[in-house]
Protein backbone atom coordinates (compact mmCIF):
# COMPACT_ATOMS: atom_id res chain seq x y z
CA UNK A 1 0.00 0.00 0.00
CA UNK A 2 1.52 3.54 -1.13
CA UNK A 3 1.20 5.76 1.64
CA UNK A 4 2.67 9.35 1.47
CA UNK A 5 3.19 12.24 3.64
CA UNK A 6 4.28 15.36 4.45
CA UNK A 7 7.32 15.81 7.26
CA UNK A 8 9.77 18.25 8.25
CA UNK A 9 13.33 17.41 8.28
CA UNK A 10 16.39 19.77 9.00
CA UNK A 11 13.96 22.49 9.55
CA UNK A 12 12.44 22.19 5.42
CA UNK A 13 9.07 20.75 5.07
CA UNK A 14 9.04 18.01 2.45
CA UNK A 15 6.84 15.45 1.18
CA UNK A 16 7.67 11.60 0.30
CA UNK A 17 6.78 8.12 0.46
CA UNK A 18 6.17 6.22 3.71
CA UNK A 19 7.57 2.80 4.56
CA UNK A 20 7.83 1.13 7.41
CA UNK A 21 11.32 1.76 8.73
CA UNK A 22 11.24 5.78 7.84
CA UNK A 23 10.70 7.80 4.75
CA UNK A 24 11.83 8.57 1.25
CA UNK A 25 11.42 11.82 0.46
CA UNK A 26 10.49 12.86 -3.29
CA UNK A 27 10.03 16.39 -3.49
CA UNK A 28 13.36 16.98 -4.19
CA UNK A 29 12.48 15.21 -7.41
CA UNK A 30 9.22 16.86 -8.34
CA UNK A 31 10.36 20.66 -8.12
CA UNK A 32 7.25 21.65 -10.29
CA UNK A 33 5.03 19.85 -7.26
CA UNK A 34 5.81 22.32 -4.32
CA UNK A 35 3.06 20.22 -1.69
CA UNK A 36 1.08 17.52 -1.91
CA UNK A 37 -1.77 19.64 -2.95
CA UNK A 38 -0.33 20.18 -6.68
CA UNK A 39 0.87 16.58 -6.73
CA UNK A 40 -2.66 15.81 -6.53
CA UNK A 41 -4.07 18.49 -8.65
CA UNK A 42 -1.88 17.32 -11.60
CA UNK A 43 -3.07 13.41 -10.48
CA UNK A 44 0.57 12.74 -9.69
CA UNK A 45 0.42 10.56 -7.01
CA UNK A 46 1.28 7.56 -9.54
CA UNK A 47 4.09 9.30 -10.23
CA UNK A 48 5.61 9.39 -6.46
CA UNK A 49 4.32 5.70 -6.58
CA UNK A 50 6.69 4.82 -9.13
CA UNK A 51 9.69 7.38 -8.44
CA UNK A 52 9.73 5.09 -4.94
CA UNK A 53 9.98 2.17 -6.08
CA UNK A 54 13.13 0.35 -4.78
CA UNK A 55 14.65 3.71 -3.14
CA UNK A 56 16.16 3.35 0.25
CA UNK A 57 14.57 5.86 2.53
CA UNK A 58 16.08 8.87 2.89
CA UNK A 59 15.27 9.91 6.64
CA UNK A 60 15.30 7.26 9.16
CA UNK A 61 12.13 6.96 11.38
CA UNK A 62 12.83 9.32 14.54
CA UNK A 63 14.89 11.54 12.32
CA UNK A 64 11.70 13.63 10.94
CA UNK A 65 8.80 15.06 12.19
CA UNK A 66 5.27 14.71 10.71
CA UNK A 67 3.24 17.02 9.37
CA UNK A 68 -0.60 17.29 8.51
CA UNK A 69 -0.56 16.20 4.61
CA UNK A 70 -1.80 18.86 2.29
CA UNK A 71 -0.65 21.81 4.24
CA UNK A 72 -2.32 24.59 2.65
CA UNK A 73 -6.00 23.33 1.08
CA UNK A 74 -8.45 25.84 0.03
CA UNK A 75 -10.94 24.28 1.91
CA UNK A 76 -11.43 21.98 5.07
CA UNK A 77 -14.98 21.36 5.48
CA UNK A 78 -16.26 19.27 8.15
CA UNK A 79 -19.57 17.28 8.97
CA UNK A 80 -21.39 17.11 11.98
CA UNK A 81 -23.35 14.80 13.77
CA UNK A 82 -23.17 12.13 11.05
CA UNK A 83 -23.82 8.94 12.94
CA UNK A 84 -27.34 7.79 13.86
CA UNK A 85 -26.28 8.01 17.94
CA UNK A 86 -24.87 11.25 17.65
CA UNK A 87 -27.68 12.77 16.62
CA UNK A 88 -29.79 11.04 19.24
CA UNK A 89 -27.03 12.87 21.87
CA UNK A 90 -28.12 16.07 20.84
CA UNK A 91 -31.80 15.25 23.05
CA UNK A 92 -34.09 17.77 20.80
CA UNK A 93 -36.09 15.30 19.88
CA UNK A 94 -35.19 15.99 16.08
CA UNK A 95 -35.17 12.90 13.52
CA UNK A 96 -32.32 12.58 11.23
CA UNK A 97 -31.53 15.88 9.97
CA UNK A 98 -32.06 16.34 6.57
CA UNK A 99 -29.06 17.61 5.28
CA UNK A 100 -25.50 17.35 6.82
CA UNK A 101 -24.30 20.25 9.55
CA UNK A 102 -20.91 21.67 7.81
CA UNK A 103 -18.50 23.76 9.74
CA UNK A 104 -15.14 24.89 8.31
CA UNK A 105 -11.61 24.44 10.04
CA UNK A 106 -8.28 26.49 8.99
CA UNK A 107 -5.40 23.97 8.40
CA UNK A 108 -3.55 25.78 11.72
CA UNK A 109 -6.07 24.39 13.57
CA UNK A 110 -4.41 20.68 12.79
CA UNK A 111 -1.15 19.66 13.92
CA UNK A 112 0.71 16.73 11.86
CA UNK A 113 0.69 12.63 13.59
CA UNK A 114 2.69 12.76 17.09
CA UNK A 115 2.62 16.18 17.36
CA UNK A 116 0.78 17.45 20.52
CA UNK A 117 -2.75 18.60 20.69
CA UNK A 118 -2.24 22.04 22.53
CA UNK A 119 -5.24 22.25 25.42
CA UNK A 120 -5.25 26.21 24.92
CA UNK A 121 -5.55 28.49 27.86
CA UNK A 122 -8.85 29.57 27.45
CA UNK A 123 -10.30 26.36 27.72
CA UNK A 124 -10.20 22.74 29.80
CA UNK A 125 -12.65 21.04 27.78
CA UNK A 126 -10.11 19.59 25.30
CA UNK A 127 -11.82 16.58 23.38
CA UNK A 128 -11.24 14.43 20.50
CA UNK A 129 -13.29 13.78 17.61
CA UNK A 130 -12.08 10.42 15.26
CA UNK A 131 -12.83 10.58 11.63
CA UNK A 132 -11.65 10.29 8.47
CA UNK A 133 -11.56 12.44 6.11
CA UNK A 134 -11.47 12.38 2.15
CA UNK A 135 -8.63 14.70 -0.03
CA UNK A 136 -10.36 15.61 -3.79
CA UNK A 137 -8.50 14.67 -6.42
CA UNK A 138 -10.83 15.79 -9.46
CA UNK A 139 -12.57 19.39 -8.97
CA UNK A 140 -16.41 19.79 -9.93
CA UNK A 141 -20.13 21.87 -9.14
CA UNK A 142 -22.50 19.71 -9.32
CA UNK A 143 -20.95 16.51 -8.97
CA UNK A 144 -23.59 13.70 -9.23
CA UNK A 145 -23.81 11.54 -6.17
CA UNK A 146 -23.01 8.58 -8.27
CA UNK A 147 -19.76 10.24 -9.72
CA UNK A 148 -18.28 11.25 -6.58
CA UNK A 149 -16.32 8.82 -5.46
CA UNK A 150 -14.31 9.09 -8.43
CA UNK A 151 -13.41 12.51 -7.38
CA UNK A 152 -11.87 11.33 -4.73
CA UNK A 153 -7.80 11.25 -4.44
CA UNK A 154 -7.02 10.04 -1.10
CA UNK A 155 -7.96 8.84 2.49
CA UNK A 156 -6.53 10.48 5.71
CA UNK A 157 -7.32 10.10 9.38
CA UNK A 158 -8.49 13.32 11.14
CA UNK A 159 -9.03 14.12 15.25
CA UNK A 160 -10.98 16.72 14.97
CA UNK A 161 -10.41 18.07 18.07
CA UNK A 162 -12.92 20.37 19.67
CA UNK A 163 -13.05 22.42 22.59
CA UNK A 164 -16.52 22.11 24.15
CA UNK A 165 -17.41 25.19 26.17
CA UNK A 166 -16.34 27.61 22.83
CA UNK A 167 -18.54 25.56 20.44
CA UNK A 168 -21.49 27.06 22.42
CA UNK A 169 -19.73 30.32 23.35
CA UNK A 170 -21.90 32.65 20.71
CA UNK A 171 -24.93 32.39 19.87
CA UNK A 172 -24.75 30.98 16.28
CA UNK A 173 -22.00 28.30 15.02
CA UNK A 174 -19.23 26.21 16.15
CA UNK A 175 -16.39 28.08 14.73
CA UNK A 176 -14.41 29.32 17.63
CA UNK A 177 -13.92 25.88 19.04
CA UNK A 178 -13.23 24.20 16.23
CA UNK A 179 -10.35 26.33 15.20
CA UNK A 180 -8.27 26.47 18.05
CA UNK A 181 -4.92 26.16 17.06
CA UNK A 182 -3.07 22.84 16.93
CA UNK A 183 -6.70 21.89 18.99
CA UNK A 184 -6.96 18.63 15.95
CA UNK A 185 -4.50 16.39 14.14
CA UNK A 186 -4.24 15.16 10.62
CA UNK A 187 -2.56 12.41 9.16
CA UNK A 188 -0.54 10.47 9.85
CA UNK A 189 -0.23 10.27 5.94
CA UNK A 190 -2.55 9.86 2.67
CA UNK A 191 -3.52 6.69 1.43
CA UNK A 192 -4.51 7.03 -2.23
CA UNK A 193 -8.43 6.14 -3.13
CA UNK A 194 -8.68 3.37 -5.75
CA UNK A 195 -11.99 1.59 -5.18
CA UNK A 196 -15.28 2.01 -3.15
CA UNK A 197 -14.79 -0.35 -0.62
CA UNK A 198 -12.03 1.49 0.99
CA UNK A 199 -14.66 4.05 2.42
CA UNK A 200 -18.08 2.55 2.07
CA UNK A 201 -17.88 0.48 5.25
CA UNK A 202 -14.57 0.45 6.97
CA UNK A 203 -14.33 0.16 11.13
CA UNK A 204 -12.92 3.83 12.47
CA UNK A 205 -12.06 4.07 16.19
CA UNK A 206 -10.26 6.29 18.36
CA UNK A 207 -8.78 5.57 21.94
CA UNK A 208 -7.91 7.66 24.81
CA UNK A 209 -4.61 5.98 27.04
CA UNK A 210 -5.34 2.61 24.98
CA UNK A 211 -9.04 2.77 25.86
CA UNK A 212 -11.55 2.53 23.46
CA UNK A 213 -14.12 5.44 23.45
CA UNK A 214 -15.33 5.37 19.76
CA UNK A 215 -16.06 2.37 16.97
CA UNK A 216 -17.87 2.13 14.33
CA UNK A 217 -18.19 2.07 10.62
CA UNK A 218 -18.55 4.10 7.81
CA UNK A 219 -21.68 1.89 6.41
CA UNK A 220 -23.52 3.66 9.53
CA UNK A 221 -23.24 6.84 8.46
CA UNK A 222 -26.51 9.19 8.33
CA UNK A 223 -25.25 10.92 4.82
CA UNK A 224 -22.92 8.72 2.74
CA UNK A 225 -19.47 10.29 1.97
CA UNK A 226 -21.13 10.31 -2.03
CA UNK A 227 -23.58 12.20 -0.67
CA UNK A 228 -21.20 14.27 1.25
CA UNK A 229 -19.87 15.22 -1.86
CA UNK A 230 -22.41 15.86 -3.88
CA UNK A 231 -24.30 18.07 -1.66
CA UNK A 232 -21.26 19.83 -0.65
CA UNK A 233 -20.88 20.92 -5.03
CA UNK A 234 -24.42 22.14 -4.52
CA UNK A 235 -22.85 25.21 -3.17
CA UNK A 236 -19.21 25.66 -3.69
CA UNK A 237 -16.98 24.31 -6.44
CA UNK A 238 -15.11 21.82 -4.90
CA UNK A 239 -10.86 22.16 -6.05
CA UNK A 240 -8.03 19.39 -5.71
CA UNK A 241 -6.72 18.99 -2.52
CA UNK A 242 -9.53 19.99 -0.65
CA UNK A 243 -10.46 18.05 2.33
CA UNK A 244 -13.78 16.74 3.56
CA UNK A 245 -13.99 15.38 6.99
CA UNK A 246 -16.73 13.08 7.31
CA UNK A 247 -17.63 12.67 10.89
CA UNK A 248 -17.31 11.45 14.01
CA UNK A 249 -18.88 8.39 15.88
CA UNK A 250 -20.88 8.71 19.13
CA UNK A 251 -18.51 8.35 22.24
CA UNK A 252 -16.53 11.57 22.68
CA UNK A 253 -15.71 13.00 25.99
CA UNK A 254 -18.07 15.39 26.53
CA UNK A 255 -21.10 12.63 26.46
CA UNK A 256 -19.45 10.49 29.30
CA UNK A 257 -20.86 11.16 32.96
CA UNK A 258 -19.20 12.72 34.35
CA UNK A 259 -17.87 14.36 30.78
CA UNK A 260 -13.78 13.19 30.67
CA UNK A 261 -11.57 16.30 28.73
CA UNK A 262 -8.26 15.09 28.19
CA UNK A 263 -5.38 16.47 29.84
CA UNK A 264 -1.26 16.81 29.41
CA UNK A 265 0.11 13.09 29.60
CA UNK A 266 -3.11 11.64 27.56
CA UNK A 267 -2.62 9.87 24.23
CA UNK A 268 -5.57 10.20 21.38
CA UNK A 269 -5.46 7.48 18.95
CA UNK A 270 -7.41 7.55 15.50
CA UNK A 271 -7.09 4.52 13.81
CA UNK A 272 -9.73 2.98 10.18
CA UNK A 273 -9.07 -0.09 7.87
CA UNK A 274 -7.20 0.40 5.25
CA UNK A 275 -5.35 3.97 6.17
CA UNK A 276 -3.40 3.39 9.92
CA UNK A 277 -3.33 5.24 13.17
CA UNK A 278 -3.06 8.75 13.64
CA UNK A 279 -1.32 9.33 17.31
CA UNK A 280 -0.86 12.42 19.40
CA UNK A 281 -0.37 13.05 23.16
CA UNK A 282 -1.99 16.09 24.95
CA UNK A 283 0.32 19.28 25.85
CA UNK A 284 -0.95 22.49 27.26
CA UNK A 285 -0.59 25.82 25.65
CA UNK A 286 2.93 27.59 27.04
CA UNK B 1 -6.10 58.62 -0.73
CA UNK B 2 -4.57 55.88 -1.68
CA UNK B 3 -6.56 52.56 -2.90
CA UNK B 4 -4.68 49.43 -4.05
CA UNK B 5 -6.92 46.60 -6.13
CA UNK B 6 -6.15 43.17 -7.95
CA UNK B 7 -7.46 43.42 -11.22
CA UNK B 8 -7.54 41.01 -14.53
CA UNK B 9 -6.75 42.67 -17.88
CA UNK B 10 -5.47 40.85 -20.78
CA UNK B 11 -6.60 37.42 -18.81
CA UNK B 12 -3.33 38.48 -16.50
CA UNK B 13 -4.55 38.96 -12.39
CA UNK B 14 -2.46 41.87 -11.56
CA UNK B 15 -2.35 44.74 -8.44
CA UNK B 16 -1.73 48.28 -8.51
CA UNK B 17 -3.09 51.87 -7.79
CA UNK B 18 -6.33 52.70 -8.30
CA UNK B 19 -6.98 56.54 -10.04
CA UNK B 20 -10.23 58.18 -10.74
CA UNK B 21 -9.79 57.20 -14.55
CA UNK B 22 -8.55 53.70 -14.19
CA UNK B 23 -5.31 51.38 -12.75
CA UNK B 24 -1.47 51.26 -12.52
CA UNK B 25 -0.15 48.57 -12.45
CA UNK B 26 2.90 47.95 -9.58
CA UNK B 27 2.95 43.76 -9.67
CA UNK B 28 5.02 43.69 -12.82
CA UNK B 29 7.60 46.06 -10.68
CA UNK B 30 7.72 43.77 -7.45
CA UNK B 31 7.89 39.92 -8.69
CA UNK B 32 8.47 39.15 -5.26
CA UNK B 33 5.18 40.19 -3.85
CA UNK B 34 3.15 37.68 -6.20
CA UNK B 35 -0.45 39.05 -4.84
CA UNK B 36 -1.19 41.96 -2.14
CA UNK B 37 -1.03 39.33 0.39
CA UNK B 38 2.74 39.03 0.44
CA UNK B 39 2.63 42.67 -0.04
CA UNK B 40 1.26 43.31 3.02
CA UNK B 41 2.84 40.57 4.83
CA UNK B 42 6.33 42.75 3.89
CA UNK B 43 4.02 45.77 5.51
CA UNK B 44 5.06 46.84 1.36
CA UNK B 45 1.86 49.22 0.95
CA UNK B 46 3.91 52.36 1.35
CA UNK B 47 6.25 50.91 -1.38
CA UNK B 48 3.56 50.34 -3.61
CA UNK B 49 2.12 54.35 -3.16
CA UNK B 50 5.80 55.30 -3.91
CA UNK B 51 6.08 53.79 -7.29
CA UNK B 52 2.60 54.86 -8.35
CA UNK B 53 3.21 58.50 -8.00
CA UNK B 54 3.32 60.42 -10.59
CA UNK B 55 2.94 57.18 -12.84
CA UNK B 56 0.22 57.76 -15.91
CA UNK B 57 -2.62 54.91 -15.93
CA UNK B 58 -1.20 51.59 -17.46
CA UNK B 59 -4.94 50.50 -17.89
CA UNK B 60 -7.64 53.13 -18.47
CA UNK B 61 -11.26 52.53 -16.72
CA UNK B 62 -13.07 49.73 -18.89
CA UNK B 63 -10.18 47.91 -20.16
CA UNK B 64 -10.06 45.76 -17.08
CA UNK B 65 -12.39 44.18 -14.35
CA UNK B 66 -12.43 43.70 -11.07
CA UNK B 67 -11.27 40.31 -8.67
CA UNK B 68 -11.69 40.31 -4.73
CA UNK B 69 -8.58 42.57 -3.52
CA UNK B 70 -6.75 39.66 -1.60
CA UNK B 71 -7.46 36.63 -3.85
CA UNK B 72 -6.10 34.09 -1.43
CA UNK B 73 -6.48 34.92 2.58
CA UNK B 74 -5.61 32.30 4.70
CA UNK B 75 -8.85 33.15 6.63
CA UNK B 76 -11.91 34.78 5.97
CA UNK B 77 -13.90 35.06 9.39
CA UNK B 78 -17.24 36.79 9.40
CA UNK B 79 -18.77 38.37 12.21
CA UNK B 80 -22.97 37.51 12.53
CA UNK B 81 -25.59 39.78 14.60
CA UNK B 82 -22.90 42.65 15.42
CA UNK B 83 -25.73 45.11 15.62
CA UNK B 84 -28.23 46.23 17.94
CA UNK B 85 -31.33 45.71 16.03
CA UNK B 86 -29.97 42.56 14.25
CA UNK B 87 -29.77 40.88 17.64
CA UNK B 88 -33.48 41.59 18.24
CA UNK B 89 -34.66 40.52 14.76
CA UNK B 90 -34.49 36.91 15.77
CA UNK B 91 -37.15 37.35 18.39
CA UNK B 92 -35.51 34.84 20.76
CA UNK B 93 -35.61 36.74 23.77
CA UNK B 94 -31.87 36.45 24.22
CA UNK B 95 -30.24 40.05 25.67
CA UNK B 96 -27.06 40.95 23.57
CA UNK B 97 -25.01 38.23 22.65
CA UNK B 98 -22.07 37.44 25.01
CA UNK B 99 -19.48 36.80 22.44
CA UNK B 100 -19.45 37.25 18.59
CA UNK B 101 -20.89 34.35 16.01
CA UNK B 102 -18.22 34.05 13.74
CA UNK B 103 -18.53 31.88 10.74
CA UNK B 104 -15.71 31.24 7.85
CA UNK B 105 -16.02 32.00 3.91
CA UNK B 106 -14.14 31.28 1.88
CA UNK B 107 -12.98 33.36 -1.39
CA UNK B 108 -14.76 32.21 -4.12
CA UNK B 109 -18.21 32.86 -2.53
CA UNK B 110 -17.12 36.43 -3.12
CA UNK B 111 -16.43 37.94 -6.65
CA UNK B 112 -14.98 41.74 -7.23
CA UNK B 113 -16.40 45.37 -7.87
CA UNK B 114 -19.08 45.07 -10.96
CA UNK B 115 -18.92 41.34 -11.69
CA UNK B 116 -22.13 39.78 -11.37
CA UNK B 117 -23.62 38.36 -7.84
CA UNK B 118 -24.93 34.92 -8.86
CA UNK B 119 -28.48 33.52 -7.92
CA UNK B 120 -27.42 29.79 -7.55
CA UNK B 121 -29.86 27.10 -9.66
CA UNK B 122 -30.54 25.67 -5.84
CA UNK B 123 -32.33 29.04 -4.05
CA UNK B 124 -34.37 31.89 -5.00
CA UNK B 125 -33.34 33.16 -1.17
CA UNK B 126 -30.24 35.56 -2.58
CA UNK B 127 -29.83 38.55 0.40
CA UNK B 128 -27.69 41.13 0.70
CA UNK B 129 -25.63 42.16 3.70
CA UNK B 130 -23.31 45.17 3.67
CA UNK B 131 -20.22 45.17 5.87
CA UNK B 132 -17.27 46.65 6.16
CA UNK B 133 -13.89 44.11 6.34
CA UNK B 134 -10.50 44.66 8.07
CA UNK B 135 -7.39 43.32 6.51
CA UNK B 136 -4.82 42.01 9.33
CA UNK B 137 -1.66 43.33 8.55
CA UNK B 138 -0.07 42.40 11.93
CA UNK B 139 -0.52 38.35 12.88
CA UNK B 140 -0.44 37.18 15.94
CA UNK B 141 -2.20 35.54 18.56
CA UNK B 142 -3.99 36.68 22.04
CA UNK B 143 -3.40 40.25 20.81
CA UNK B 144 -4.77 42.52 23.67
CA UNK B 145 -8.03 44.86 22.54
CA UNK B 146 -6.34 47.65 23.81
CA UNK B 147 -3.33 46.95 20.72
CA UNK B 148 -5.86 45.30 18.35
CA UNK B 149 -6.20 48.31 15.96
CA UNK B 150 -2.61 48.08 15.42
CA UNK B 151 -2.74 45.20 13.58
CA UNK B 152 -4.69 46.46 10.47
CA UNK B 153 -3.18 46.77 7.59
CA UNK B 154 -6.31 47.98 5.24
CA UNK B 155 -9.95 48.37 5.03
CA UNK B 156 -12.55 47.48 2.34
CA UNK B 157 -16.04 46.37 1.62
CA UNK B 158 -18.08 43.34 1.31
CA UNK B 159 -20.97 41.95 0.67
CA UNK B 160 -21.64 39.29 2.45
CA UNK B 161 -24.55 37.50 -0.03
CA UNK B 162 -26.34 34.60 1.69
CA UNK B 163 -29.07 32.39 0.85
CA UNK B 164 -31.94 32.58 3.47
CA UNK B 165 -33.06 29.09 3.10
CA UNK B 166 -29.98 27.76 2.90
CA UNK B 167 -28.28 28.91 6.35
CA UNK B 168 -30.82 26.95 8.03
CA UNK B 169 -30.30 23.90 5.88
CA UNK B 170 -28.91 21.28 8.28
CA UNK B 171 -29.06 20.92 12.21
CA UNK B 172 -26.48 23.59 13.11
CA UNK B 173 -24.57 26.35 11.39
CA UNK B 174 -24.77 29.13 8.10
CA UNK B 175 -21.44 27.57 6.39
CA UNK B 176 -23.53 26.36 3.31
CA UNK B 177 -25.84 29.41 3.10
CA UNK B 178 -22.80 31.53 3.16
CA UNK B 179 -20.35 29.73 1.13
CA UNK B 180 -22.47 29.34 -2.35
CA UNK B 181 -19.67 30.58 -5.34
CA UNK B 182 -19.90 34.34 -6.20
CA UNK B 183 -22.78 35.36 -3.90
CA UNK B 184 -21.15 37.60 -1.73
CA UNK B 185 -18.85 40.47 -3.39
CA UNK B 186 -16.00 42.17 -1.77
CA UNK B 187 -13.55 45.42 -3.12
CA UNK B 188 -13.56 47.11 -4.50
CA UNK B 189 -9.96 48.44 -3.23
CA UNK B 190 -8.47 48.19 -0.24
CA UNK B 191 -7.78 51.32 1.76
CA UNK B 192 -4.52 51.88 3.77
CA UNK B 193 -5.61 51.52 7.56
CA UNK B 194 -3.53 54.49 9.30
CA UNK B 195 -5.35 56.16 11.78
CA UNK B 196 -8.56 54.78 14.57
CA UNK B 197 -10.93 57.18 13.51
CA UNK B 198 -10.93 55.43 10.11
CA UNK B 199 -12.84 52.62 11.76
CA UNK B 200 -14.60 53.05 14.99
CA UNK B 201 -17.28 55.70 13.61
CA UNK B 202 -17.78 55.73 10.08
CA UNK B 203 -21.18 55.42 8.50
CA UNK B 204 -22.09 52.02 6.57
CA UNK B 205 -24.94 51.68 3.77
CA UNK B 206 -26.46 49.44 1.68
CA UNK B 207 -28.70 50.22 -1.48
CA UNK B 208 -30.24 48.22 -3.44
CA UNK B 209 -31.92 49.71 -6.90
CA UNK B 210 -30.91 53.00 -5.14
CA UNK B 211 -33.28 52.42 -2.20
CA UNK B 212 -31.44 52.52 0.94
CA UNK B 213 -32.08 49.44 2.48
CA UNK B 214 -29.18 49.68 5.52
CA UNK B 215 -27.86 52.72 7.21
CA UNK B 216 -26.14 52.18 10.64
CA UNK B 217 -22.89 53.71 12.05
CA UNK B 218 -20.15 51.54 13.23
CA UNK B 219 -19.93 52.92 16.53
CA UNK B 220 -23.27 51.09 16.91
CA UNK B 221 -21.44 47.95 16.80
CA UNK B 222 -22.14 45.27 19.83
CA UNK B 223 -19.01 44.07 19.43
CA UNK B 224 -16.28 46.53 18.06
CA UNK B 225 -13.43 45.97 15.69
CA UNK B 226 -10.59 46.00 18.14
CA UNK B 227 -12.66 43.47 20.17
CA UNK B 228 -13.50 41.00 16.86
CA UNK B 229 -9.43 40.97 17.23
CA UNK B 230 -8.82 40.82 20.58
CA UNK B 231 -11.23 37.62 20.44
CA UNK B 232 -10.53 35.79 17.04
CA UNK B 233 -6.61 35.64 18.31
CA UNK B 234 -7.92 34.10 21.29
CA UNK B 235 -8.03 30.97 19.67
CA UNK B 236 -6.14 30.99 16.17
CA UNK B 237 -2.86 32.63 14.99
CA UNK B 238 -4.28 35.51 12.71
CA UNK B 239 -1.89 35.88 9.71
CA UNK B 240 -1.29 39.20 6.91
CA UNK B 241 -4.08 39.15 4.73
CA UNK B 242 -6.40 37.46 6.89
CA UNK B 243 -9.33 39.48 6.77
CA UNK B 244 -12.80 39.72 9.34
CA UNK B 245 -15.32 41.58 7.88
CA UNK B 246 -17.02 43.01 11.05
CA UNK B 247 -20.87 42.59 10.73
CA UNK B 248 -24.20 43.90 8.97
CA UNK B 249 -26.67 46.53 9.83
CA UNK B 250 -30.34 45.76 10.17
CA UNK B 251 -32.08 45.69 6.72
CA UNK B 252 -31.41 43.12 5.31
CA UNK B 253 -34.11 41.70 2.26
CA UNK B 254 -35.33 38.48 4.37
CA UNK B 255 -36.70 40.68 6.85
CA UNK B 256 -38.42 42.68 5.13
CA UNK B 257 -42.47 42.05 4.53
CA UNK B 258 -43.21 40.71 2.24
CA UNK B 259 -39.56 39.33 2.08
CA UNK B 260 -37.34 41.00 -1.05
CA UNK B 261 -34.38 38.87 -2.44
CA UNK B 262 -32.74 39.86 -5.08
CA UNK B 263 -33.50 39.19 -8.12
CA UNK B 264 -31.37 39.34 -12.00
CA UNK B 265 -31.31 42.60 -13.04
CA UNK B 266 -31.02 44.18 -9.81
CA UNK B 267 -28.05 46.21 -8.44
CA UNK B 268 -26.08 46.29 -5.11
CA UNK B 269 -24.45 49.04 -3.74
CA UNK B 270 -22.53 49.10 -0.40
CA UNK B 271 -20.89 52.16 0.47
CA UNK B 272 -18.92 53.57 3.90
CA UNK B 273 -17.09 56.71 4.37
CA UNK B 274 -13.54 56.84 3.72
CA UNK B 275 -13.59 53.68 1.55
CA UNK B 276 -16.02 54.23 -0.97
CA UNK B 277 -18.33 51.69 -3.12
CA UNK B 278 -18.94 48.41 -4.02
CA UNK B 279 -21.65 47.68 -6.69
CA UNK B 280 -22.67 44.48 -8.16
CA UNK B 281 -25.38 43.84 -10.71
CA UNK B 282 -27.12 39.93 -9.67
CA UNK B 283 -27.51 37.26 -12.61
CA UNK B 284 -28.61 33.82 -12.56
CA UNK B 285 -26.16 30.90 -12.17
CA UNK B 286 -25.97 29.51 -15.85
Amino acid sequence: MSRFATVRASGKQMYGAVTDTGFIALSPRFPKWPTLREVITDDGLHDLAQAAQGQPDSHANGSFTWEIPIPAPEKIICVGVNFPDRNAEYKDGQEAPPNPSLFVRFPRSFTGHEQPLIRPRASEQLDYEGEIAVVIGKGGRHIPEAEALGHIAALTLCNEGTLRDWVRHAKFNVTQGKNFDASGAMGPWIVPFTHAAQITDVALEARVNGEIRQQDRTGRMIFTVARQIAYISTFTTLVPGDIIVTGTPTGAGARMEPPQYLTPGDTVEVSAEGIGTLRNPVADEI
